[in-house]
């Protein structure tokens, strides 16, 4: 909530508020952000806040806001004096909307400057997925295209390294080639990985070597590594 | 349920499986490592199995097993030849359930041998967090403690370079100091970061860099990163 106010990227109507005498600082902060945006601060009681939200908690602060925007891919690999090298993540059929939330925060927290996610067969932007994403969607423009592997064709065309994450990988991320210039990291499915079409259009697949005896890490903390092992190269 | 027949830590008295023709390959897997270790399999329908699990969506099988035996604090810090360097995990109140199991597994990928959970105010391995850990814990021995301040200046005390990770720390994970002895990393809560009385028991203090515009990380996410940078010095 703090980072759509923070944010700006979409307009946002109105807040509705609880109020139950307490005033945690982040409440206060959000009343504060809203007075600097003109958004109108309404209370309401807590049975009226919940059948409004569509998320299962909802800790006390609703926004009336406009969708989501969504990104083209071009503007995704737009450059230009200021504006950093494309750093960028795509989903292959990440079906965990709490994975694709985590994935972003992450995400944004490495730098990342923009996602793809595929319109079909994945995951989508849900409630569950913007509660894990903490603010993260506010900040990533994310695009959504008819088919990834098409999508990566067109990264690579316009100069972009891409790199798939993939458990079954021989090469180690740590020995990855990209790093420094546009990029977009490709993260396969849970338990599955990279579909075959995907993994053909990378540029090379790596895998984050794995020392106990456990056959694979969770997609997001996989995720996690990946991003901050590129943002350190950058 | 596979890792916990791998590790064969713990007693397993029977096996339930729901048998609904299709023969998913870890099933398959599952009867045969039961046959393997003489675990009596009984095959029963999906009601009776969803009224026994505790799990919110039980996956088709069911171990009646002796519970998790707790590993002693000494035990976790012993050496020898042929052991590797303890390199431990403690949580400093961490309360979601998903996290510590996400912790876990994600440890458990960076090679740690051991975790300590205060036996207070904190998350105990729940089966959300036996879900969210896909097996870590039957591999990572788990040391429950009465305090985690007392505990960490045990540790100390025989020789563990005790590291916190706490996002309000001014020195990067990338510079930290300690890396191939033997290492206790300290996870703070969601949120509150470290305890001050932790936070004093640790011989240095240190900070995922971020690069975007959130705060924080969310606390597996920072796990997995510290897990592997550890990892990656040993």
């Amino acid at each position: 909530m703090r980072e759509l106010l923070l944010a700006g990227k979409r307009r946002v109507r109105e807040l509705w508020m609880v109020d139950e005498g307490g005033d945690a600082p982040i409440l206060a902060d959000i009343r504060e952000l809203a007075a600097a945006n003109r958004v109108a601060v309404t209370i309401v009681g807590r049975g009226r806040l919940a059948a409004q939200a569509r998320s299962e908690a909802p800790q006390g602060v609703l926004a009336l806001a406009a969708p989501l925007p969504e990104a083209a891919l071009d503007d995704l690999v737009a450059s230009g004096p200021g504006r950093p090298a494309p750093f960028l993540v795509a989903l292959d059929g990440v079906t965990d909307p709490g994975n694709l939330g985590a994935i972003l925060r992450s995400a944004e927290c490495a730098g990342v400057t923009g996602a793809l996610l595929p319109r079909h067969r994945a995951v989508h932007v849900t409630p569950a997925a913007t509660k894990a994403a903490a603010g993260a969607i506010e900040h990533v423009p994310l695009a959504v295209v008819g088919g990834l592997p098409a999508a990566l064709a067109d990264l690579r065309r316009a100069g972009v390294h891409v790199v798939g994450l993939d458990g079954a990988a021989t090469t180690s991320l740590y020995e990855m080639a990209g790093g420094d210039g546009p990029l977009c990291l490709v993260l396969g499915a849970e338990g599955r990985g990279l579909s075959r079409l995907v993994r053909e259009r990378c540029d090379e697949v790596v895998a984050i070597p794995l020392r106990g005896h456990l056959g694979s890490l969770n997609v997001s903390a996989a995720a996690a590594l990946a991003c901050f092992e590129i943002a350190r190269r950058r």
